[in-house]
């Protein structure tokens, strides 16, 4: 089964066009999971527990467990996803980008070494830099379009021929890039003007979104400017509010009831 | 010390700009390393013993060890090299490029966990995906500007306000991104026209040249591009013509015979 697919079948299963984030910050643990770094895996084990049927995927942001080593949990966490709820789809969220060979190798990390449905790519090295992700036809390749911080303007903003780079960067994902029909693009919620340019270029690519909750973005703005036609195409992922919603012994169930409401908002804008 | 002053520092040493990637591809070893992961230690340390006097820095690429789960066999080389040749510079090639907390971790990654003295990383994301980087005063920030592979062209040549985007990034690496005065560009070896008009904007700046050897970059064009006026400004990297010189016994002996004909070809132009 394609990402696609797999995507489809987890908003329709879920009623749910959320996905979770997963960004540990051990410091941020309630105190009793912050004794080793194999804890990582038992935080990530209780939140996917607790919310596993309010999402359609999961995205691991692989910094956080790459700066503190700690890629044995990031291993066992996308394994547990896997096996226990093989239904929802992975995205590794690594935003990688070199030229060809090393593309390759990067894209063997993502899909042979941690075996997720697809992987954030950077555009800024061109197309021989985004095939050897894509040429992997049943996983997604997510590519960067306008992303979700405040220094986005800086490259992706600048005027040409016209209009603004991510637009260029959006025509690219919708066209030359997307022979095998799985390149999807990044834009974030925070941006629901930019988003709305993008849709008109991509009517039919799924977006995934960041920056709900702690970045700000706002629900009602995002999915009136990103829905599409058919009232989906979003991939709306929050970190930090849902996961460190408290930080005491209750936090997988206040996680859950985080990510329950903001699912529900969603829907209602749908 | 700071990542350019041990540069400099190596550059006089060893009378040398040439930096040696190591972009371990286990296939291409002497048959006898083929056996396990481990070997890539053994591998990079035969390599670096039989050079560490031709050359101005190591760029070990993050891709070849992350994509098989080889980081404890990229911990053992960074290791070595700081124990054995304290003196030689460590870039990790990584371009790496998220939102800023996000950043702050990938900068963790490479200057706490690997501990190396630079880092190469992507612009799309804008200044504060930049700035957690170059926050790390004494470390270089090496940003991706023309990079040396074909799909280049396809959005860092796009034409913005009269010049081409990639210029656009050299002005913010010259200025807005370069605070510490630690800011270095990414300049491929193929492109020798383009070197020479980032040479123009950034007389200054140090460039990461990636792609002499076997990408093709001619070394007489670029050094006359991308040479500053004290003759010196860049570092030459070069991979894989050097690691597999050899797939035989002696593919340490092959490995310092190409790297010092390539200094010397190097040197032959300053």
């Amino acid at each position: 089964m394609t990402f696609l697919n797999k995507l489809e079948n987890a908003w329709s299963k879920n009623q749910s066009l959320l996905c979770i984030g997963l960004d540990p910050i051990q410091e941020k643990f309630p105190s009793h999971l912050r004794e080793n770094v194999g804890q990582i895996f038992d935080f990530n084990k209780q939140v996917i527990d607790a919310t596993h049927d309010l999402v359609c995927a999961y995205k691991p942001q692989i910094a956080h467990f790459a700066s503190i080593g700690a890629e044995k949990e990031l291993e066992k966490t996308i394994e547990y996803i896997q096996k226990e709820y093989p239904h929802i789809p992975i995205i590794l969220d690594a935003k990688r980008g070199d030229i060809g060979s090393t593309a390759e190798k990067y894209a063997h990390e993502a899909f042979v070494r941690y075996r997720v449905d697809a992987v954030t790519v950077n555009p800024y090295l061109g197309s021989d830099s985004v095939a050897p992700f894509t040429s992997y036809k049943d996983k997604g390749t997510i590519l960067l379009c306008r992303t979700s911080n405040g220094g986005a303007e800086d490259l992706q903003d600048l005027e040409v021929d016209g209009e603004a780079l991510y637009l260029k960067v959006a025509r690219k994902i919708g066209d030359d890039w997307n022979e095998n029909k799985n390149c999807l693009a990044v834009v974030g919620a925070t941006w629901p003007e930019q988003m709305k340019a993008i849709r008109q270029i991509l009517p039919d690519t799924v977006f995934l979104v960041p920056g709900v909750g702690s970045q700000g973005g706002n629900v009602k703005d995002m999915i009136l400017a990103g829905k599409d036609s058919k009232g989906k195409g979003l991939i709306i992922s929050s970190s930090r509010s849902i996961l460190y919603a408290s930080n005491n012994h209750d936090f997988a169930i206040k996680s859950r009831e985080v990510a329950m409401q903001l699912r529900d908002e969603i829907n209602t804008y749908l």
